[in-house]
Parts: C-alpha cells; structure tokens; sequence
C-alpha cells in the first residue's frame, strides 16, 4: 500500500469544518492541526453554506446532538454535496435513542456521504436496518464485521470503516483489515471522533480513490495510536491522549510503509 | 471503611449521563472512563426520556446554563426519577445569578436528588436558602461545613459533599470528613466537576447506602489527586491535568485502604 | 518595559467572563486559572447583566457563532460597557462568512471595546472593512501590521493586538512589537483564543494605561510559550499545550524582565 497520501494531505493542509459533539472539539480540533490539516468549527445553520464555499471537507458527528445543530449538520451537508466536496458520518451511539437513530436514517437518506466511521455496535445497526427493510436479520450479519461493513457501504455508495481491534474498511466491493492498534484508544474519549476528522482530511487531499484514502487515514491513525502508547501502561490514558496528538505530527509516509498492518480480506 | 465499591462500580461500569457545562465535558469524559465507569452527553430536551432508560446515573451540573439545556435537566431529572435512577447535582457557581439561584431553586423542588455536590459557598448559599424559610440567618452556618452539609442534607433529604481542603459528606445524619487532598485540585478547572460525575457513578454501582457510596468517590478522587500531585511543583496544573486522569485508572482499592484518611465527625 | 502588572493581576485575581467557543473553552478555563485569574462562563443571554455585576472583565470570541450565543454577546457587551468594565473582541475568521463578518460589525458598531486582537489576517479585514470607507484600498495596508494595528486602534478608539511571529500592539498613537515567539503556538488550537482571555485579566487589574496591560499580556503569553516550548521538537504540540498552562503559572515578573523583547516601533 501507498502511503504518499498522508503528504499529499499535509501539503494540501485541507480546511476540514466539524460538526461534532462538545466532548471531542477540542481534542478533534488539536488532532487535525497536529495531523496536517485545518481545523474550522461551527453549528449555527445559517453559516453552513457560507463554511462549504471556504472547506475542503466536512465531518458529521452526532454525539451529542442538538435541534439547531440538527439543522446546520442538513445544511452543512446539502451545501456540501452541491459542490462536491467529501462529507463524513460517525454516528456516535446511534442506536442509544430514537433521536440519533432517526437523524441518522434522514442525513443517509438526504445527504450523499463518502464515508461512515463508526464501531461495531453502530455501523451494525445501521446495517441492521438495512437489512431489516430487505427482510434480512440483522442479528445474522451482527457477526462479521467485514460482512457488515461491505453491506452498508453497497447500500449507500460510500467507504466505510468499522474502528475496533481490527479496523475494516470496505467499499462494498474490497476491503481491507488494518490490525495496528492499541488498548489505550477505547480508554480515552473522543478517539473514535478525531477519526472521523482524520477520514475527511485524508478525502479532501486523495480525491479519486476513496477506499485507499480512507484506509490510509485509518493506518496512519491507529500507527500514530501504537506509537504514542509505546512504554504505557494500559491505565496512562491521560498521558496516552497527550502523546497521541504528538504522534499525529511525528508519523511519516515511510513509518506508515514499515509499519502499517493492511491487508485485503 | 470498605472500598471494595471502587471495584463493583469498575465491574459494573455504569453508563453515566453527565448533563454539564462546555468548560467540563472533555474533562469529565476522559475521567469517567479511566475511573472505570461510561460517559454519555446529550443536552437535547428531546432525547433525555430515552437516555435515562439506558444509563444508570445522571448528573446535573449547572456550570453554563442555557435555557433548551435547562429544559433538558428537568425532562431528564424527571425521567431519572421516574426509573430509580441516582441523579447528581452540582450548583455550579449558584450564587453568581438570579438564573442559577432560580434554576438550582427549581431543580430541588421539581427532582429528587440522590447527591448534591458543592464547595462550600455553593452548598452554603443552598443552605442559607433553606435557612432563610425558617428564619435562620445563613451567615451563622457558613463557619462550619459540617453543619452546612448535615443541613442541606436534612432538608432535601439526599447525601452532600461539600468539597475543600477537607471534604465533608453527610446524609443528614451521619457526616464523614476526607482529609486526602491536594492544593493543585484548586489550579484546574473542572476538577470538581468531574468529582460530581464520580459520585453519580458510585451511586449507580452501589445503591442502598449512598452515604458510604459518596464518601468512597470522593475519597477516591482525593487520593487520585494526592497520588497525581507527587513530585510536581504547585504550579503544574497542565501537567496535573493529565497525571490526575492516569491517577483514576490506576488507584486500586487496596490504595485506598492504604491512604484514606476518613473520619466519622 | 514594567512588568509589575502581572503581579497585580495575581493579587487581584480578576474574575474574567468569557463568551468564547465551544473548542476553546476548557483550554482557556484552565489557562486563566493557571495565569492567576478566575474563569466564569456563560452564553445564556437571560443572565449576561448578571454575569457583568460581578465580573471585573469581559471576553467576545466569535469562533463558534450560534444566535442566541450573538444574543448574549451583545447583551454581556452592553452591561460591561455600562459598568465601565473592560471588553475585549477576538474576532476568530471574521472574513469566512457573513454571519461573522456581520456579526463583528455589528460589535464594533454597539460595543466599546477596550482591546481587539486577532492575528494579522483578522486584523487586516477589519482595517479593510474601515478603509473601504473611507475609499482606500485594504490591500495596500495588509502589508504592514504596525499600521493595520494602528489604523484599527484609531478607527475603534481601543488597543489592538495582531499576533504572529511577532506581535504588534497599538493604540493608534504609539505601537509596540513583542518578539517572544514559538512555533509551537501555531500548531495548538485555542492559543490565540487564549490570549484574548489573558489581555481581558491583565486589562480588569490595570485600568488607566490599556496600552502597557495589552502589551504586557503579549508579553507574558509569548515568554510563556518560549518557555514552554525549551526541548520540545516542533511537532509535540500536545506536550506543548501541557506545558504552556504550567508555563503560565511559573512566569514571574521577574522572568518577563530579564526576557522580554518588546520594542517601541
């Protein structure tokens, strides 16, 4: 794998707008200035299309959702679809109530994304009702998430990355195992959402082949995540999400090629 | 005193709704996984009925009050009620507003609270209300936190912590002091916060004696932040920060058998 | 250069009020608590008189624009300036779009502030938007940030601070450079942010020379950073940010004296 990607983003330094959760904002904000990308923030609907005519990308989270945020991630996206330029989703417990499962289900319906980021549990309940609407069981596919990854990226046309022990990344049609990883991501918050952002930046710079700029994102991060957790203690998780943002700096294209565990499943 | 609690609410790993101010939320997260429990965030009044039939605690915490987040503490104080769940409070700066002395005036009349936590001027102003409604005047308590703690607690019939050099806790009844500190809790924003969102998850993992289960969390967090300060220099909060949130994940109860400093009053 | 002010700010321990965004707000609490002042914040428009009958400073910061955050900034504008209470304005990206463009104007025109700072791009569109009309060409100034400092000073009657490698600091009549700087400062989220915040403390404790307190806050900031940033490779900004907030504790007036390297243009 070609890992040329993560300079061109860096020269690139795409404008990457967030509308994420208040949990992860600041920290999402210091991983996409520590990774090479900028970092621009903003939830009032009226300034989505005006952001879209200044960004490079956009990054949709709904961890902590609100009625007017709700607004601006549908503007933000429609102004973002109209001129193209790359929108991720990472739909932050998604399944946990009817508002997050319903807003999920109308932005995959009303905007175009290029990519889905999201854990097991939420990428296999949006599979879940995609199947559900084909009369399929979830439950079934529950298992494999290589599986559940393909399935919902044929349904909406997109990459999508399944974080966990084991990153999958598929576009319905190939897809790729990425097995750098350490424990110390799930013990900080907001690991996953700086994810997402990353994913944008990566899309932004790599236009044309989304699955190997999504699969690179998901190397260089979780190659940043081993580096930076080296000589930790699995309960360093304070010290973890420090180092993280330097390793997100340090990474080059070349410890990508003598790291990255990526493999075609 | 037991601390095997420390170690039910790790195997529990209670999901904690935290209700809190933008200053916090990153914060608090971080703390709450390395202390052992689950973070969740949502200040979206339509969704706190479906968050309180997931999570297991809730806390309150008024530090930057806007009115739909004020409309979602009630919807969900009364949804957390209506299923047994603990729900926290934490006055944040009551006293500085007619706004926050109204709303925390509201929420103790409208919710039932299982904790309130506070330092002493904000559980002294609560207090002092609680007093002018018979007649006493707030000023002769605020000597004596002791009495402070006992009498609010009394009055809305719950556990209070009233956090400082030396913590006190009581159910109205019996009042314990924590004598584990340090002077650096004070130099970052936050630190009582988060000690609010541990209480709410205590109070999850060990429900039938919320007195015991309060003056574990705080002692608890006492000595996280007594084993954090080791050999930094009163000025290092920035470094404080990060070793506090590796200190939660790595106190054990045997540490706090070692090191708790508790006294029955 | 007197320096004697940072310590009068550490006595009086000014109690700033920041209506900032949403990525900055942990990372500017804590680094005006380690600096030596008190952080309170708060966007609901309902309690903004409130706030500014017990706060000694105020700060508007656009970086995250939502309405009712626009609301509250007006209504926390207009009681600091009836109070007679320092105001300062960071104009976070005011040319990305209109809703800030318009916002920052409609500031300038209802509000008196006593300090503007931006970095040289911000600063510059407000020096454009002023010389427009008066029929004078934006881009010709851009190129000097001693007169873009100047000419906004004049326009708005306030100190205007423009960041970057070197600082400019004026009041339209005299101008300063601060020559303090770190690479580092760049690549964090939230530095500028927090600076808006520290010339907002340093200008509650030092009425009467607006001037002396801004170029002072510039001052301590930059020497701060140098500080902080002494071994660390221009790519660990995680350790940086850390570092900065212990860095703001440790400089004494002492440490300013013997390193600053401000001059009068």
């Amino acid at each position: 794998m070609d890992f040329a990607c993560l300079e061109h983003m860096r020269v690139r330094n795409p404008l990457v707008h967030s509308i994420t959760n208040t949990v992860a904002a600041h920290f999402t904000a210091n991983g996409l200035l520590a990774a090479g990308a900028s970092p621009i923030m903003g939830n009032e609907p009226d300034e989505m299309a005006d952001m879209a005519a200044v960004c490079e990308a956009l990054l949709i989270n709904i961890g902590t959702l609100e009625q007017s945020t709700i607004a601006a991630m549908f503007a933000a996206g429609k102004a973002a679809n109209a001129r193209g330029i790359p929108v991720v989703l990472d739909p932050v417990g998604v399944a946990a109530t009817p508002l997050r499962r319903e807003t999920v289900a109308r932005l995959l319906e009303e905007i175009k994304f290029a990519a889905i980021r999201g854990n097991a549990a939420e990428i296999g309940f949006i599979a879940g009702e995609a199947w559900q609407g084909k009369g399929v069981d979830a439950g079934q596919g529950a298992a494999n998430a290589a599986q559940i990854a393909a399935s919902v990226a044929q349904k909406y046309q997109c990459v999508v990355a399944v974080s966990g022990e084991t990153d999958y990344v598929s576009d319905g049609q190939s897809t790729f195992t990425v097995k750098n990883n350490t424990p110390l991501f799930p013990k900080i918050t907001a690991s996953g959402c700086l994810l997402g952002a990353v994913i944008a930046a990566f899309l932004a710079s790599e236009q044309g082949d989304d699955l190997a700029a999504v699969t690179a994102a998901c190397t260089f991060y979780a190659v940043a995540g081993e580096t930076a957790a080296q000589g930790l203690d699995e309960r360093q998780s304070g010290t973890f999400g420090v180092k993280l943002i330097d390793s997100l700096a340090m990474i080059s294209a070349q410890d990508l090629t003598a790291k990255a565990r990526v493999e075609a499943v």
